[in-house]
């Protein structure tokens, strides 16, 4: 039997992250609808102002805010109205004192005037004047000529996960075309001689594979392309030829099943053959997930992990390493957890650190509670139960009854 | 002009609800693995246990726990080694007093023996026999059979979310066609004489659209299938030639842009006219998002919508009115929010919901500071800095500088 030095979290990253650091993701070229979810590859700018016009928030009329001064409710101002504006369409006229011009909301505000006077506080007086009943402060219900973007300004930053909004200001901002990274190219292998497809009525001692599934959905989830995926038999010369495939074509490749330590499982000594720097890691101090196995092949620039066999394991694994890389390299902002307070005391975990499984419930002072979903790790329901994990480090005490911890929702 | 009245956030939808309570999404059954992201319409239960045997989760020996009571390093037992399972295999001998038999990880137990010993703690002997150097309890390192689902349970309810796991558990228990209600279908129309198409470039007056690009883009986020989207000039004639035929294709009806009280916005008569019911709220006290239409039309089953031509009111409405909706009537749990400090006071509303936009920062407590996005609600910027919103309730005091809120994260 081998004797391995297992990895911390930490230090598995570290290794990870440096044996990867020039696998950042190629950059595509998308329409901007299209980069919905995607990860933007460039700091965008707008070459116009947005708005492109003085434009009017409400119904009503542009004037020059002093000629407002004083007005009330009972002390009206009589202006002359010179133009009715159409919305899309510049005015005319310029507005002077005692003149007023009608705007539509989103018409352009004309020259001159510096406020826009509700409807509401407006009455015709005869064809061609009305009586103002309130006073307004310049800018009042205008939206300045780039208030939103100045022309040239950045308004959308590299690293972005590109949401609604952003597709919207993209829109507004004319940029129709954009660039973002290109998803990773993944092969997920299940091995095991006791696994069966998920269509199949298994034997005594046989089970339904799940890893392939599973990982898959992650995948698809982050956007990542499946190149292939398949259920193997533990054999060594399979494997290899299966992994050295995969290796050509994928930039990531997955093993699951075949981790752990028993005499039939090759997945370690494959990797480490077929790569030239090596497996680096062989296992990491975490609970569950610690069968798990890292390497990088330079010449085909690809990434190999063996994933612990138990499915909830393979999940928690694969989110923890192959997501959390794929949003290093592409400069992501972390995404906000939710807080909670945990439900019991949780035990450190001497050294390793703990994925702990949580369910969140309303607590009555509007905070969650956050409950350890309790479980073999190896069982699926576990996770089904789930609304999100937290991370236990090994070098702390654990956490107390009623400490408020984040939880990552997945 | 008209003077309707405003109904509140919770009135608007309670009346949204009542009208279209019939609208339960119908059903359609697909691969479990495209029901990713879907929402199961039917509980879930497993015909077989899972797993469907007693199932190892080490490499090791199985033995009769008694064996090894009192069993330490230095004093170990010695047992007869009487087959060496493979796995996926079913044993064929029945593990006695004094026996052992080897059992990889996911091997079957075989029967008589209640414990598994791990390997690390066992020493061949000789050809036939191993030492073990250590007590085990009953039901040591066995996951038993049905212990991650029993044989006829329920194990997803209908209203979930299909997440990477649920696909794991549906694989695990051969459940490979699943029923997921079928998403809406969605005709999405902005209003307005000055709107010009992303690829354009606005004259002054003019303005590119966003709504029909941002609502859509929630709309995929949510599965909806976008039956057609179009940018209108604000004329009465042809609104009600696209309504009408939109309403005849489509689930949901949206129109933007045309929701204020200008003279030229016909959204509400158009809607009103074509639909039996007719509409039935004319604004929600919200801001930003007042100027709000909801109507339903019983003979098409359409629920129609006019939301405000403001690009973040229009985003904000469509997740608080129609998202909602589609959550309630397929039964959704709420997704958890995140908890923040809000940064600063800010006013209650004065009988009106606020939609408050949050910036998240780290606090040095470890919990989050949600600081207001300030700029007017026309600004798409606003929504690009937000990483989400809390909704400050008009009969409330507002916030207090320090408190504890809940933010929906978008």
């Amino acid at each position: 039997m081998r004797l391995l030095k297992v990895d911390t979290l930490a230090e598995a990253r570290e290794k990870l992250l440096k044996a990867a650091e020039n696998k950042i993701p190629a950059v595509e070229t998308v329409g901007f609808e299209e980069a919905l979810g995607r990860v933007l590859a460039e700091d965008l700018s707008s070459k116009d102002s947005i708005p492109g016009f003085r434009k009017s928030t409400v119904d009503g009329y542009a004037v020059m805010a002093k000629d407002t001064q004083g007005v009330t409710e009972s002390i009206p101002v009589f202006l002359d109205v010179i133009e009715e504006v159409a919305i899309g369409i510049q005015p005319e006229k310029t507005v002077g004192p005692g003149q007023a011009v009608y705007v539509p909301t989103g018409g352009m505000v004309p020259e001159g005037a510096d406020a826009m006077v509700m409807i509401e506080y407006c009455e015709k007086f005869d064809d061609t004047s009305i009586a103002v009943y309130n006073s307004v402060s310049p800018g009042r219900s205008i939206i300045m000529e780039g208030e939103d973007i100045m022309s040239g300004a950045q308004f959308l930053k590299k690293g972005k996960i590109i949401r609604p909004q952003e597709v919207g200001v993209m829109a507004s901002a004319g940029v129709t075309e954009v660039q973002v990274y290109k998803p990773w190219k993944i092969t997920i292998i299940s091995t095991g001689d006791e696994l069966v497809d998920a269509k199949q009525k298994p034997e005594k001692g046989q089970t339904r594979d799940i890893n392939t599934y599973s990982v898959s959905s992650i995948s698809r989830n982050h956007g990542f392309e499946i190149i292939d995926r398949k259920v193997l038999k533990d054999d060594k010369e399979i494997l290899t030829a299966a992994i050295s495939k995969a290796m050509a074509e994928s930039d990531v490749v997955i093993c699951s099943g075949g981790s752990s330590q028993g005499e039939k499982d090759h997945t370690a000594d494959v990797m480490d053959q077929l790569s030239n720097e090596g497996v680096f890691t062989h296992g990491i101090a975490i609970r569950p997930g610690k069968p798990t196995i890292l390497g990088y092949d330079e010449k085909t620039e690809t990434i190999l992990v063996g994933l612990p066999g138990h499915p909830a394991a393979a999940m928690l694994v694969f989110e923890l390493m192959v997501i959390w890389l794929y949003r290093q390299l592409t400069g992501q902002k972390e995404a906000p957890k939710t807080l909670a307070r945990i439900s019991e005391n949780v035990a450190g975990g001497a050294g390793r650190t703990t994925c702990l499984l949580l369910e969140l419930t309303e607590g009555e002072d509007g905070i969650y509670i956050a409950e350890p979903v309790l479980g073999k790790s190896g069982l699926m329901t576990t996770l089904t139960r789930a609304d999100g994990y937290t991370l236990v480090h090994g070098d702390t005490e654990g956490l107390k009854e009623g400490e408020l911890i984040r939880v990552t929702l997945f």
